[in-house]
C-alpha cells in the first residue's frame, strides 16, 4: 500500500467471542485467540479500546467497526461509531446499522469532530456506490434508485422458479454457507430494507430508519408466482427503491415484483446484486456486484482507508458533500 | 454550477460547417451562424483558435475537443488535442479516436506540459468509466474487460430477435436518428473496436490502435443466429473485450457473441449499455448505461471541466494514475 502512503498498524482488536486487546505498538492479530484476553467482555472492550486509541498521539487514528447488524436500533455499532468520533478517530464501518438508522446525526457529529465517517462496504460490499456518487456524478441529482441488494432472497428465488421447494432451497442456501442459521433477516427483507434506508439516508438526504421502509418479504407461496412470472418471460425478483415524492418526502419499499426480462435487475441470478441510480442529467445508470464474498467487504475496509488518507495528505473538497 | 466554483466563458468556438469565432470577451453561441465567421476554414480555424487561446492570459484554459471518430488515423481530433498542450491548455474530448489511437503519448505529453487530459464522454456518454476507475477502485488491479458499448448494433441485433430483416432494421434505425446515415462505422464494428481500444490503453495500459483489435462486425446471416439463440435462451450481442495475457501483452476482440441469459450483457436492450470489469480484489463488477443521448455527452464534458477544476483548487493525486 506504499502507492497510497498507508503505513498502518494495527494496536487495538474487540472480539465478540475472543476478548479484546490493546497494544500501541501494534497487536498480532494471529495470535488473538482470547487466552490473553486483557479487557474484558465485548461492549466493554470495544469502547475500551476506542478510549485508549483516542489518548494515543498517533497522527492518523481510525476506528474500524464491523458488528454485524442490529435490527432493532442499530447498537451497539452507533455506540462504537460515536464513541469514535468522541475520541477524534475517523471511523469506517462495514456495518449498515449507523447510516440505516442514525446517518444525518453521525454525518454532523464526524463534521464536527473534524473527522470522516466512511461506510463503502455497507451496502455493496467493495463494489463503489457511495464513492461513485461523491466522487464521479457533480451536478447529478438523484430522483430515486432500485435494486437487487439481497443475496440469499435473490438465489432462493432463482432456485423456486426452478421448481425447488422454498424450504429445501433455503436449507441449501445455509449449507452452502449462503444464508445465515437464521435467515429471517435476509428472508423477511430487513436486511434489504436496511440497505435501502441506508441508501436513501445517504443518496436522497432522507431521514429513514429501515422499520420507516414498506417492507415484504419472500415465502413460501412465492415459488408459484415466480414460475409463473418464468414463464410468461419476467423474472420475480425482491426489489428495494426509494424515491423522492413531489413534497420533498422520501419514501422506500421493499417488495417482490415481478420485472420484465428487459429490465437489468431481472438478469441478476444467485449472488448478483444492483443498484439503479435513477438521475436528471444522466437517465438511468446501473452499478452491479457480479460476485460477493468477505474480501471483497475486507477490500471496501480498505478503500474506505485510502479515501481517508487522501483527503488527510491533501485535503480536497468531495465533489459531492457526503462525509 | 458555482458550487463547484465553476464560472465559465466560452472564448472560441471552431465548426465543420459554420465556421468559427474567437472573441476573449466570450462568444454568444446562439448567434454562430457562419456568416459572421472570421476565421476561415475548419481546421485552420480549430487550430487558429487553440493557437489564440494559448496566448491568452486566463488561468484556466481548457480546449474541448468534440469532432466526430475518423477510423483511419484519429485525426485531426489528436491534432487538436496536442495542440491543446502546447498552447498550455487543459484539453477534454467526447472523441474517443485520441484516447484510441494515441493515449500513452498524448498522457505523456499532457504529463510534460503540465496539463489535464480528460476523456469522460469517449466511451459511455456521461457515464462515469475512467473515473470509476480512477477515483473509486484504489489498490484494484483490472485484468480485462467484456461490454456491449455500440447501441447501433445492440438495437439491430434486437431487432433481429424479432424477424425483422436486417437491411429494414438498420433503415429504421436510420430514421429513428439511432443509426448514422453511414452506418458502416457501427454495423462493421469500428465504433467498438475504437471503445475497445480506447478502454485498454487506458484502463489496461495497452499500446493498441482500432486497427488491431480482432474485429467481426454483424451482418445478414445474424438473423438467424440471434433468432436461433433466443429459442436456445441465450441472446447473440456484439461484445468488445480486451484481457492481458500471461505474457503482458493486451489482447482485444469485437464479434457477436451468444450470451447465456445469466450474463449480465445478455440483459441490455436497444440503447443500453454496459461494461464488466474484471477485477482481482473485487471479482466481476458492471457499469451500465440504460439510456443515452447527446445531454449525457454534454454532461461528460462538465464532469470533466468539474474535474479539471478540482485538482487545479487544490492539487490531489488521483487514487490511480490515469491523466
Amino acid at each position: 500500500m506504499r502507492e497510497y502512503a498507508l503505513d498502518c498498524r494495527i494496536v487495538g482488536v474487540a472480539t465478540r467471542r475472543h476478548g479484546g486487546r490493546y497494544d500501541p505498538r501494534g497487536v498480532d492479530v494471529a495470535e488473538l485467540d482470547g487466552s490473553g484476553s486483557s479487557t474484558g467482555g465485548t461492549a466493554s472492550a470495544a469502547m475500551h479500546i476506542i478510549d485508549r486509541l483516542g489518548q494515543s498521539d498517533a497522527e492518523f487514528r481510525v476506528v474500524v467497526e464491523t458488528t454485524t447488524l442490529d435490527i432493532a436500533a442499530g447498537e451497539p455499532a452507533i455506540e462504537h461509531v460515536r464513541a469514535g468520533f468522541a475520541a477524534g478517530c475517523h471511523v469506517i464501518t462495514a456495518n449498515k446499522g449507523p447510516v440505516a438508522f442514525a446517518y444525518a446525526r453521525l454525518r454532523d457529529e464526524a463534521e464536527a469532530a473534524g473527522v470522516s465517517f466512511l461506510f463503502e462496504g455497507a451496502v455493496m460490499d467493495g463494489i463503489p456506490i457511495f464513492n461513485l456518487v461523491r466522487e464521479t456524478l457533480p451536478a447529478v441529482t438523484l430522483r430515486g434508485f432500485r435494486g437487487v441488494v439481497n443475496s440469499t432472497t435473490n438465489h432462493v428465488l432463482t432456485a423456486l422458479e426452478r421448481g425447488e421447494p422454498f424450504d429445501a432451497a433455503l436449507a441449501r442456501m445455509q449449507a452452502e454457507g449462503i444464508a445465515e442459521a437464521d435467515a429471517s433477516l435476509d428472508i423477511d427483507g430487513w436486511d434489504a430494507a436496511a440497505k435501502a434506508a441506508a441508501l436513501a439516508n445517504v443518496l436522497l438526504d432522507a431521514r429513514l430508519s429501515p422499520h420507516a421502509v414498506r417492507r415484504i418479504g419472500i415465502q413460501e407461496s412465492d415459488g408459484a408466482r415466480a414460475r409463473q412470472a418464468l414463464a410468461n418471460g419476467k423474472r420475480l425478483k425482491l426489489v428495494a427503491s426509494a424515491m423522492r415524492e413531489r413534497d420533498g418526502v422520501v419514501s422506500a419499499t421493499v417488495e417482490p415484483v415481478e420485472l420484465p426480462s428487459s429490465d437489468i435487475l431481472a438478469g441478476l441470478d444467485g449472488k448478483a446484486n444492483a443498484l439503479v441510480l435513477q438521475t436528471d442529467l444522466l437517465g438511468d445508470l446501473a452499478i452491479c456486484q457480479l460476485e460477493g464474498n468477505l474480501t471483497h467487504t475486507a477490500y471496501a475496509l480498505l478503500s474506505d482507508l485510502v479515501t481517508i488518507r487522501r483527503r488527510q495528505a491533501q485535503p480536497v473538497a468531495p465533489v459531492r458533500r457526503i462525509l
